[in-house]
C-alpha cells in the first residue's frame, strides 16, 4: 500500500464571493488555505471541491481516490443534492474518513451519518474561546498543548444534539459562559468521523497554526486503515452440519 | 404525569395476507399478537398501525400520543413514505422510544437514525438460536434467565453494520456457526432505541413467552422519562459580561 | 419487590469537626443534610455511616440492605481500610448503586472501580461555576433546567483522568477559564455509578435545591433494577452434543 | 521519534515446567514463541519477562523502555506482587499498551485496570471455536478474514464481567453452544488495552498464524502515540481575571 493519503477539501465557497470581509481573509476560499496547509505535510496530497462545480466536485472518481474528505458548509446546506450526500455517505461507510468543520454541523452529510439534528446554541460577538485538550494521547492532539486559545470565535453552546461520541477530544470554554464538545469522534461503518468546531468564516481561524495542526493530525487519523469494504447482505450457507428441521409450534395450533 | 405508557405497534402487515403459512400463524397480523400481549401488562396501553393505512397509520396525532413505537417490516421498506419516516425520526429525537424488530434492521427509520446500512449475513433453514443474556441487570432482561432458546430461527450473522451500541443486551449463537448482536440499545436525541433480532414471520416467535417478556420490558424501558424536547438552534445572549471585541488578525494582513 | 429504596450516605466527617467554618455550615455533618433531604423524598429511606465508626459504618449487614451508597471524602482517603473498600466494590459489582461526590474523585473506592488515577486540576478561590445540563432527558436531570449556577465553587479542571463515561450528564464552565465533566455515569458489573462534582465543604453547596434534586434523582437512578448478582466463574457442561476430540497439532511436531 | 516499538512478553511460565504436555508444545515457554514471532516483524523489538525472575522481570527500567506489555498468566495470579501490579498499572495509565491473553482475564493487572471481577463461564473439552471478525477495518484485524477457526479450544462463555468495551473486535462461537466477546479494547488513562481470548496452554494456539498476526497487529495498535504522561493533580492559577469573592450563603444562616 502506498503511504500517501489523499484528502479532498470541500467548501461551500459562497461567503468568500459575497462577503467582502470573508473575501479579504480568504480570497481563494477557505478550502485553498486548508489544502495548501495539507500539501505542506509529508505524505499528504490534497485536492479541493466546491458546491458550484458539477456534482459539487464530488464525482465517483474523486471519492474513489479520496482517503479523507473535509467538509465546510454554512448557508447552502440545502443546495447539496441528496444523491451526492448519499454517495458521500456510502463512501464513508466503506471506509473513507470525514472531517466536519464548524457550521457543517448542520450539513446533510453530518446529519445523515449521525441520525440526529445536530442542533446547538450560538452567538456571534467575537468572544474568546479556549479549547481544552481532553485526550492528549490521541493522534489528533499530537503536538497540541493543554489548550488552544482563540481570541475571537462564534460561540456554540450545549446541548449539542449528537449521539454520544466515541471520544470527546476537545471541550470548549466560552467567555460568555457556555461550554461545548468541540472535538468529537465517531466510527460509522468503516469510516472515521471527526467533528471540529472552530472555523468561522469572518475570523482568521484557518490561519491559526494550532487549528491547522489539529486538522492535519485528524486527516491522518481519519484515513485509518484505508480499507474499502462495500455493504453486502449475503445469504450464506451454514458452516456447521445441520439436520433438516421441522418447525416447532409449541402450544400454538396452526 | 400519568403512569400509563402508550405503545403503538407498527406492522407492514403484508406477509400475513399473501403467505398462507404466515396467515395461519398470525391470522390478525403480528401487530395484533404483540398489542394484545402489551395490553395484558399493567400500566401499558397499546394501539396498532399498518403500512396500508392512510399515512401508514402514523399521523401526527398518533405519534403525539405515543411513548413508544414498535416496528416490524420486511418486504416493503421502500413503500414507507420518506415524509413519514422523517416524522417518526423527529418524534424519536424528541423523546419517543423505538423498538425495531428482526427484518426491520433494513427499515428506513432504523437506517435514518443509525446512519449505517445495517446489513448482515442471513440464512433461513429453521436452525436453532440461543440468545445469551449479556446484561442480566438491565431493565430489558428483567425476568429473563441466562439465555432464550428458539428451536427455529432465521439466522442473522455478523458483521452487523451498526454503530457501536450503547449496550449489547443479547448475543446470539446459531446452530450453523454464526454469532450476532441480537439485542442492542442506542440513544438518539432524547429517544431510546432497542433493536431485537427475533421475529421471523414463518415461525411462532411472537408467541414465545420469553420473547414477549423482552418486548414488554423494552417498551417500559424505551418510554424513558417521557420527555418531549423539540430541536432548536437558538441565538442566545451571553451569560457573562463581555467587553466589545476587535478581531485579532494576528500576522494575517487583510 | 418493595418499592422503597435504601440509601446510605457515607461521609469522612472530619472537616466538620476540625474546621470552624465547615462546622458552622454543617454542624451535624454533610451526611446528615443529605440524608435528611433524601428522607423527605417519597419512597426513599436513608441512613448514614462515617469513617470513624467501626468498619467505617459499612458492615456486611449495612451494605446488604443498601440499594445505593453515597460517598464523600477528602483528607482521609488513606484511612479507609482496603478490606472495606473491597467489600464495597464487591457490593457495587453485584448491583448496588454508588454516587461519588466532589473530592471523593480521589477515594479508593472510585479509583478501584474505574482503574484510573482520577486526577484533575484544581483551584479554590470561590469562583462561579455553571453546570450545563447536557442530557435533559436523563432520569438524573429530571426537573433541572438548562444549567445550575453556583456562585462559589472550588474549581476542578480537565483533563479528568477517568475512563470515557457511559454518559456525560453535566459539563461545567468556570469563571477562571476551565471546563470539567461534572456529572458522569458508568456501569461496573451490575452497579451504576454517578460522579457528581459539586460539594466543597466550605460552601453551602448541599443546601442548594438543584444540587439536592440531582442527588435525589441520582439515588433513584443508581438503585437500578436492584438485582443482586454475585460473581461466579462456573465450569459448565456443553449445551450441544460434542463428539470426543483429538487435539489438532497442525504442522507442530510435539 | 524512533519508529521501532519495544514489546515485553510476560509469562507466568509455570505450566511449561510442570505439565509435560505443555512443555512438549512450548519447551521454552509461550513467551518465547510470542517474542520470536514479534521479532520477525519489521519495526518491532521484543523482550521477555517471567514470574520467577526478580521483580517478575518487570523492573522500572524494563517498563520504562516498554511501549507494550503482553501478559499471560493462569495458576499463579496471586503470586504477582501488588507493588509490581501497581507499577504496571501506573505505566499503562501513562501510555504503555497492554495485551491480556486468555486466562489472564483473572490477572490482578487486568482486574485493577477494569475494576470488575472479569469472571466468565468455562469448559475444557477441546471443542471448536470460531472467532468472528466484527471490526474488519480495525488495525488489529488487518489481514484477518471473516473469522478465525480453532479446532480445539477451552471454552469461555458469557456473561464476561467487564466494563462495556470501547470496541468489540472478535465475537466467538463455540461448538458447545456459548458465545464470548473474545477481542475487546479499552483505553485507561493514556494506555490502550486489548483482551484476546485464545491461548490455552495445552493447545498449539500460539503457533496459529492468524492468532499470531492478531497479536502482532495488536502490539502496533497498543503502542499508540507512545506518549508518556504522568498523573498530576496541580493547583492552577485562573486564566481569566476574577474579582475577589465573598461566599454567598443564600438563605443559610451561618
Amino acid at each position: 500500500m502506498e503511504n500517501v493519503i489523499h484528502v479532498v477539501v470541500w467548501n461551500e465557497f459562497r461567503h468568500e464571493k459575497t462577503h467582502p470581509a470573508v473575501r479579504k481573509l480568504y480570497p481563494k476560499g477557505m478550502h485553498t488555505v486548508l489544502a495548501d496547509y495539507l500539501r505542506s505535510l509529508p505524505g499528504v496530497e490534497a485536492a479541493t471541491a466546491t458546491l458550484d462545480e458539477p456534482e459539487h466536485g464530488l464525482t465517483e472518481a474523486v471519492l474513489d481516490a479520496a482517503d479523507v474528505l473535509i467538509w465546510w458548509g454554512h448557508a447552502a446546506h440545502d443546495e447539496v443534492q441528496d444523491a451526492i450526500v448519499q454517495r458521500v455517505q456510502n463512501r464513508v461507510l466503506e471506509g473513507m474518513g470525514l472531517i466536519v468543520l464548524h457550521s457543517a454541523h448542520f450539513s446533510k452529510i453530518f446529519q445523515a451519518l449521525l441520525g440526529t439534528h445536530c442542533s446547538l446554541k450560538w452567538r456571534e460577538i467575537a468572544e474568546k474561546e479556549r479549547l481544552w485538550n481532553v485526550e492528549p494521547s490521541h493522534p489528533i492532539t499530537e503536538g497540541i498543548g493543554e489548550y488552544i486559545e482563540l481570541p475571537n470565535a462564534e460561540m456554540y453552546g450545549e446541548r449539542f444534539d449528537i449521539p454520544t461520541p466515541d471520544q470527546v477530544i476537545f471541550l470548549s470554554w466560552f467567555e460568555g459562559g457556555e461550554v461545548f464538545r468541540s472535538g468529537c469522534t465517531w466510527q460509522r461503518g468503516h469510516g472515521r468521523i471527526f467533528y471540529f468546531r472552530p472555523g468561522h468564516e469572518t475570523y482568521p481561524i484557518f490561519y491559526n497554526e494550532h487549528i491547522l495542526k489539529v486538522i492535519g493530525n485528524a486527516a491522518r487519523w481519519a484515513a485509518g486503515q484505508r480499507v474499502r469494504i462495500p455493504s453486502a447482505c449475503p445469504n450464506v450457507k451454514p458452516l456447521e452440519a445441520i439436520s433438516p428441521k421441522e418447525i416447532d409450534f409449541g402450544d400454538i395450533e396452526v
